[in-house]
């Protein structure tokens, strides 16, 4: 097996190197072909390594970042200012061929600003986008995309963003055809604002493109379809609302148990099934999401991330190294450019 | 006290007469000044009136009516060919006087078709709008518009829609100057699409509206707003998506019922207690929408709705009706093409 290597923004996230360095000496401790490089304060670095000495470390390097660019910062202030930080570090290490691929926990805004700014978009890609997948009452993921990265998104950025959640879903979920469907307020041809209407159009004249047509916001749960496409006020709203709600739900749960002993004890009792079921169903916890569309491999990891969520980053960010997602999103393009009327 | 007569479409929904009489003869005895006409097929209420004796019969009024629009009907093809439904009729009650309000359970596209068509907007008012109120965590409601009336809103119709949500939030729930907020992709001056940033220029310039900036869409539910704006496609996506979670949550809790006998206890235990809870936070269940903006008052009970649904919806459109709400949202308008600079 050839080797592989990525880099990781050490610092970022709510908690940092004690996550994050727990994550990486499992992950090459499982894959012994997995170089990783761990950009970061070097002293809480190799204050927090020593912690670890059966950790295989020659397959783990340090290099080392004088700037954490906070989790509240404003994105152009994190651009400007924080070029010397080690998100900034694991992305310019990806640009330069040195690793295949980067993972950071960091603030989500400022990484896009930063991997727009340093990696640029695909040949054939305007923006890139933020996807993660979802999970549905069949328990087959669902990919939905964008979720943030742009707000304003015309037809041919939706039809862009129908490719990339396409290919992702190809070829990392292993999906033959996935089908493709755009988010609307009805499944009716007429419905819909005229971006979303003449998405459809596009996507319905391009024959390697397995569109299925509208699903309302309900239907992203029910396994209708394996991409959801949104632009992303839509998609972050949506994903937001849901944890919003999944929470509500959990207070209430816990409400309960100040009533009445019956029920105080019923709900007592239903607390952990339910955190294990909202653990598997919570948009936001469910794992980590993907910058794509540009070039080359970038992974969001949750802010308040366990080390396990951190691991699962890096294994997702393995398997779009192994896959050449960028590159598979490239040929897509170049192939749907001819297609298309 | 003065009376009050409310139509009703006595067709609408998936049930129909058996949902919608119920809850009719309950609100008459309830309320003795309450008058109600009920439009649909005579043969059908006569019927359906004959198991309820003791109702005050006279404040019941049958207005028979010939067609139903169904509820998969496309709203334009109710628009054109049912024009004697029952929805239709009652929402012609309203516009000549002889009712102060209309209740409809039936399908909602055609109800805002034909609402818009029958009562046009009020002065000042450019589209009408779906509103409803959701739970929070503090148990105080919040009002969410738009849901899914307009697709396509500029900042003018989504400051339109924060003079009418606070109206309504002010009234009808007697909140005191509502918090009003935009729905966003974030919390910072920045953020958002330039409709929604326009729109937080024009409220941010009038005193007279509560405005407090923007809310990101997991703190719907978290009480920091009295009434959370956005457009119809955003409102409508995130509620579904909110209404699919839901369920989702609900199929998960009853799989793990199938598993091994304790987790199959405990998850059989919590059921009810899920259910209890879900009715109250599903924002599909919770309770009707109004259509807001109109020379006239609609309010729309769910299709799948039990009567205390529809009882509900009944005393929602009251409430509106004693607080004339049309006419406060007419005036609040005035007022604030005076106050904008």
């Amino acid at each position: 097996m050839t080797n592989l290597t990525i880099a990781l923004d050490m610092m970022g996230g709510d908690i940092g190197p004690p996550v994050t360095l727990e994550a990486a000496v499992h992950a090459v401790t499982e894959f012994p072909h997995l170089h990783l490089i761990l950009c970061g304060d070097p002293q809480a670095l190799n204050e927090g390594l020593a912690k670890y000495p059966q950790a295989p470390s020659s397959q783990l390097q340090i290099e080392p970042t004088e700037q954490v660019v906070g989790m509240d910062e404003r994105p152009s202030t994190a651009l400007r200012s924080k070029n010397k930080s080690s998100m900034r570090r694991a992305l310019e290490l990806v640009e330069s061929g040195q690793a295949d691929a980067c993972v950071s926990a960091g603030n989500t805004g400022a990484l896009l600003a930063m991997a727009y700014y340093v990696l640029k978009t695909l040949p054939g890609i305007d923006r890139p986008a933020l996807i993660s997948s979802l999970p549905t009452i069949s328990h087959r993921k669902v990919y939905l995309l964008d979720l943030g990265a742009n707000v304003n998104c015309d037809s041919e950025i939706l039809f862009q963003y129908a490719v990339m959640g396409s290919v992702l879903a190809e070829e990392v979920e292993g999906m033959e055809r996935p089908r493709v469907a755009l988010l609307n307020v009805g499944e009716e041809q007429i419905k819909g604002n005229d971006q979303v209407k003449h998405t459809a159009q596009i996507l319905s004249s391009v024959p390697s493109i397995n569109y299925i047509g509208y699903i309302e916001g309900n239907d992203i749960f029910t396994d209708k379809a394996d991409v959801v496409v949104t632009d992303g006020f839509v998609g972050n709203i949506a994903l937001k609302a849901c944890e919003g709600l999944g929470k509500l739900i959990f207070t209430e749960v816990k409400r309960v148990s100040g009533k009445n002993l019956f029920t105080r004890i019923m709900a007592r009792m239903a607390l952990p099934i339910l955190k294990k079921i909202y653990a598997r169903v919570n948009p936001d916890q469910y794992n980590g999401a993907s910058l794509i569309g540009l070039r080359g491999i970038v992974v969001k990891s949750h802010g308040n991330a366990s080390s396990e969520a951190f691991l699962y980053a890096i294994k997702e960010a393995m398997q779009e190294v192994t896959r050449q997602v960028p590159s598979k999103i490239k040929h897509k393009i170049e192939t749907l450019l001819m297609e298309r009327p």
